[in-house]
Parts: structure tokens; sequence; C-alpha cells
């Protein structure tokens, strides 16, 4: 099999399992105890937070521990909101929201509901053919009364890295909380939130070879910032609930990996990502790339073939053993074209439902590539025969 | 070492890990994917789905996996107030709940933020000595704009079990949605919801040595609910974010392994239980026995002694390998007396600070239970002398 849909998820990395079942077999005391196996249970879970922290360049107390990247984005923008409320700030509620027309349901979703049960207002930014954000419209949408800016490191879809330091420069010389969903970057490509210059930032442990079911949400100390999962007061009163150990250590181990060995991976699937775009564009008539160019996530590989449904070609290739999505993998099952692909000025209508995204991973090989675009290639031909038959 | 903090959190059961690990190793797919090993993810979630709809007698289409026991209280009581705001009701924003004064923290807490952020009012009934509430109290207190009731099933410190099957009753014939956070009786005692009558129900799996991380909510069908936990759409568009499949696939093994030795563990910990009780006021004077002596969870013991600091027997026992709880794992580290043992009517104030909650399971054996009457019968001696010299 080849798998090409490592923005979806990625397979656990074997030294992540091994620690986790460690765990799992050996430590289950409850870190909010006092007793020694509770007070082993916290030394793991500080060891994994300064882990985690490591690998965006943060102190490890700015780390809060999530159930994933949605849970991130949640409380992120949830809890700039409420924060600014509970303050008696003239921010708060009915406060204004600014984020991109690009982004993950997880944040157009919450920024929605803020607006449904909180009043707020909300500013979708638009973005240009290749899903670049500009700067110039961040600034220019900022009002007195805007509570957070939200927008994403790089897209899930099509790949496109968004310019978050320019930003990130203008949400600080504005006073505006910065948030980042992050997903898809960290552990792909360097990221230092220092250097980035933002205020918080999500992550997610599946999309880098840790366990699904955990992330991690990184608030700058100084950030209006409160929770709504609130309970035991665990994660110092940002996260409520029982501290998921095994998950968490085996993000923390995952950070470690990535670190180690980013650099040279990057390297590898930067070059197998144009090697696929240069041969899809060699062999297959009409197909369109998605995204930006060299602006881009070194794994992903976004194609749209005119009057082709995406499905049909993800069909077509599981058939063959290769598993590729026809978008991302949250909206699967939707019949609706992308938001995204929707979102980028000047796609022609009939590229809107051809779509499909291939993203790389350790797991894959220089033979894959070959493999694909040649199965890809008798596929696209194949169908366009179907239908002007 | 003998563990007696099992409602803190009981270790992963042996069948539970092995099968996680198997999980973790061979099945990354993710469920929301429509190719092969996405498809093969989803029909393990959903078999997963299937056991633990089966332990509390509920449909599968009826269980929301959750990262756990805070999420899923979160979720009930943001779900249903913001479903009455969503379908226009005059429930909702500004709206009345009804809970305990005995409640866990996550749900005292939502309560709260609820008020806090949509201008809810929140009625909290007290308790009896035993810690038991009057459904009367309950009938009396609903209103016209009522949106909720939750009430605990089983009090995690103290034990007592709650009639929930009478509050339903007076929930029902008021038209009233009513929630149980039942994280300390599921898995441990039968839960039916149709028996019970209940429309949510809050679970953990960490609880019934399941996986941490890991929890579940029962929403009957029909139930005004909505979700805050917005994004993909996963689990139905009512809890977004990627499955975490070995933790859910953990939780549904848990849940068998529970169904099918519920009835003898729980006759051996009552035994168990109760010799610990009877050895405990026998041998140390002025022990006093918190919670209801028979509408009790199965494995908890709480005991109150006069002018001594729970904290002191807790190291103190710690020292000799034998770990309990002062309170409940979620306040530890609180310098404040229990909410619970305050809401608790006339329990003088020398004994407030001298609690200890200790909580039997499976490792438990009677020998344990000679050692530690004997251990705390010692050391409450001890402390005597050292406090009266």
């Amino acid at each position: 099999m080849i798998y090409l849909d490592h923005a979806a998820t990625t397979p656990l990395h074997p030294e992540v399992a091994a620690v986790m079942y460690d765990v799992m077999q050996k430590c289950y005391g409850n870190p909010s105890t006092t007793y020694t196996i509770g007070r082993e249970a916290r030394e793991l879970l500080e060891n994994a937070r300064k882990q985690v922290a490591d690998l965006i360049c943060a102190q490890p107390e700015e780390i809060i521990f999530t159930s994933g990247g949605t849970e991130s984005d949640f409380l992120a923008l949830w809890g700039v909101v409420c924060s600014h409320k509970e303050q008696g700030s003239k921010k708060g509620r009915g406060s204004h929201i600014i984020t991109s027309s690009i982004e993950h349901h997880a944040v157009l979703n919450n920024s929605a509901n803020l607006a449904k049960y909180l009043d707020c207002t909300v500013t979708y930014l638009p973005v240009d053919g290749d899903g670049l954000i500009d700067p110039a419209d961040v600034k220019q949408a900022i009002r007195s009364d805007t509570t957070l800016i939200s927008i994403m490191h790089a897209n899930n879809e099509i790949g496109t890295i968004e310019p978050i330091e320019e930003i990130a420069s203008i949400a600080r010389e504005e006073g505006v909380p910065f948030h980042i969903d992050a997903v898809q970057t960290v552990g792909h490509i360097p990221v230092d939130v220092n250097k980035l210059g933002v205020d918080l930032l999500s992550l997610s442990g599946h999309k880098f070879y840790g366990p699904k079911g955990v992330g991690a949400l990184y608030v700058r100390q100084g950030t209006p910032f409160t929770s709504l999962l609130q309970g035991g007061g665990q994660e110092r009163g940002y996260r409520s609930g029982t501290e998921n150990l095994p998950g968490i250590v085996g993000l923390g181990k995952a950070a470690v990996i990535a670190q180690r060995d980013m650099e040279k991976e990057q390297q590898r699937l930067e070059k197998l990502r144009d090697a696929l775009i240069k041969g899809i564009e060699e062999q297959i008539p009409g197909a369109r790339l998605n995204g930006h160019r060299t602006k881009r996530l070194p794994h992903n590989v976004n194609f749209a073939f005119p009057n082709i449904e995406g499905e049909s070609l993800l069909l077509g290739l599981d058939l063959q053993g290769i598993a590729v999505s026809s978008g991302s993998a949250c909206s699967t099952g939707s019949e609706e074209p992308s938001h995204v692909l929707r979102a980028l000025g000047g796609l022609p209508d009939q590229y809107l439902n051809g779509a499909i995204r291939m993203t790389l991973g350790r797991s894959n090989t220089e033979e894959d590539i070959t493999t694909v675009i040649e199965a890809l290639a008798t596929l696209v031909k194949k169908l366009n025969q179907l239908f002007s038959s």
C-alpha cells in the first residue's frame, strides 16, 4: 500500500508506540495526587511538557495539553473572547474576530458559534489565487473592538504557508492577540513562536507521528486567556480533566523525534513533492496545481483535474492500494466542493470537484512517486474517455 | 503497594492495554476517510460504540465519544442550554439550571460559566447529612424557564448514590432534560439509562480500568442538544476532532470487561468495603463514616477523624506503601476543605480537614484490608498523641 494522506493522519511512530505502551502498563497514577505513583506521573507529564515546548521554542508553562487540534482551536478562540468579558473589558461579548475564508472548520465554526452565542462579529479575509492572505487586509480589518486574529499557519488542503510573521507584527502593533492553527506545520517545518511572534498556537499529535486524541495549545504569558473546560483545575486551571498520561508522553516523544529528524526529512519530502508535481504536470494534460508553488508544505501536493470527480480518483487509486484524499479528511463524505478551493480566486468551475490531495510522509519513497504518477495518469485518461463517450 | 484510590483513577486492564497497543501499531487510518484503511478504522470505531452503548443499555447512535468525563459534562451543560437558544426558544440564554451543592467541579464550574457568559441562573440544591438530595427539592426548584437538571449518579468523595430514578420521573413530568454525571458508577454498578430515565449521561474510561483521555456522553434521541466542539463534524457533528481510535477501542474493551465481571466484582468489593468500615469503626475512636451507609458505591470508604489533617494521614500511609486520597483527586493540592463535606449537614468543624477516602478495586484483597486498618489505627493514634502533647 502507498499511503499519501499524511495530512489527514500519520501512523504512530514505533518509538512513540513503545513509550506509550510502557506508560500504559506501568504508570497509572493520577498526576493530581500527591502519593508516590501520583508524583511519578506528574514527573512524566512535566517532562513531556518540556519536550513539546522545545519543539516550538516556548516555555513549558506556556503549554496546555488538550485532546487535539480541534479542542486547541476551541479553547483559543473562546478563551480569548471570554477572558475579555471576565475582565470587564469593553472587548468580550459582542467583540470582533478576524480570520480567513480558508481556515479549518474548527476555527470557522467556532467563530460562527462566538457570533451566535456571544454576539461577536467576524471578518473573513479573502485569499489570492494561491491561497495567500494579504497582511495589508489584516491591518485594514482591525477595529477598536477586535479581540482576536486567528489565521492558519499552513492550509491543510492546498498546503500554502501564510505570511505569519508579517501578520504577527501588525497584530502586535495594534495590541490584538494573534492565534495560529499550526496543526499542519508543527513537526514538519521549523516553528518558533518567538520568531513568528504569535500569542496562541494549536498543535495536534497525530499529524506528526504522535498519538490521536492529544494536542496542545500554546499561550504566550500575558495573553488574555481563560478556559471553558473547567472542572478539577488540571493544567493550571486552563484545561480540566484527568491528564491522558500515555498520550501526553507519546506527544512528547513525537516532538523529540520530529525535532531530531526534521531537517533531513523536510528536504527529502520536498524533493519527492517536487518530483510528484513535475510528473503530474508533464503527464496529465489540464492538471492544475492548487496552492502556492514554493510557499508550500514540504509534503503537500494538491491537483485539480477538469470535469472529473475527486471521489472517482480516490476510489480508483484505492483499488490499486494508493490512499489519497479528495479534500481534507474532515469534510470527506460531504458532497460540497471544498470551501478552500471555492475561496481561491480564479479557479474555473469545472475544476472544483476534481481535486485530490496527496500528502507525503516517512514511508514514501521515490518508487512510490513513479507508481502514483503512472496510476493517476492512466486513471485520469480512463475517466476522461468514460466521460466523453 | 496497596492502591486505594480507584475513584481517582484505575490501572489499565491488561486486556485493554493489549487491544490498544494492537490498534496503535496496526490501524492508523482516519475514520473520516473513505479508502480501505479509513473504512477499517470506522468499523473499529462503530464496534466500540456498540460496546459502550451496551454497558448502559443505550442505542449506539446515542453515544458521543469525548476526551473524558469533564468534557462530557461540559458538552452536556452547554449543549442543552445552547440548543434552546439555537431553536429560538425562550429557554436558552438567561435560562435556569438545577444542580446540587456536591457535584464534581466539572458540573459546578460549567454551571458558573453558563451564569457568567450566557446569563443563566443556577439553583444549587442542598443535601442531607448523608449527602442525599431530596427529589421533592428538585420538584420545587423547577421553573418555567428551567433548561436542565444535572445531578451526579454517585458522589466521587463520599460514595453516596443519589435517587436518580425519582428525580428523573419528576424531570420527565415537567419536560426538563435530565443529565447525570455517572463517572463514578458506570462500570461499577448496573447503569441502565432507560431504567434510570435520564436524558444525558457522562462516563469516563479511566475510572473503570479503561484508558485516560477517553470518555463518552450519552444523549437520548430527541433531547435538545447542540455542540460547542465544532470542526470537522466527527461524531455526527456533535464532537469534532479526529477520533482517538486506540483510546476508543480501549474504552469499548473496558466496557465489555466491566459488564462481564460486574456482578462478581461488585459483591466482592462490597464485602471488602464493609470489612474496612467495620474495622475502622471498631479500632479508631471518633472515626466518622461520611456518606450513606447502604446507598453507597461498592468500592467507596470515606472517614473523617477529629482534629487531624487528612494530608498527614495520606503522607503517613504513603510512607507505608498505601495510596489513599484526602478528598477527590481533582482538588488535591488545594488547602480548602472539601465542598462536599462542607455541604453535609451536621458535620462538626473539627472533622472537616481530617477526611480520607479509600476506594477499592480489582487488585485489593482481604489481607489489604487488615493491613490498612492496622496502619491507619496506629497512625491516627500517633497523630493524636503528637497533637495533644
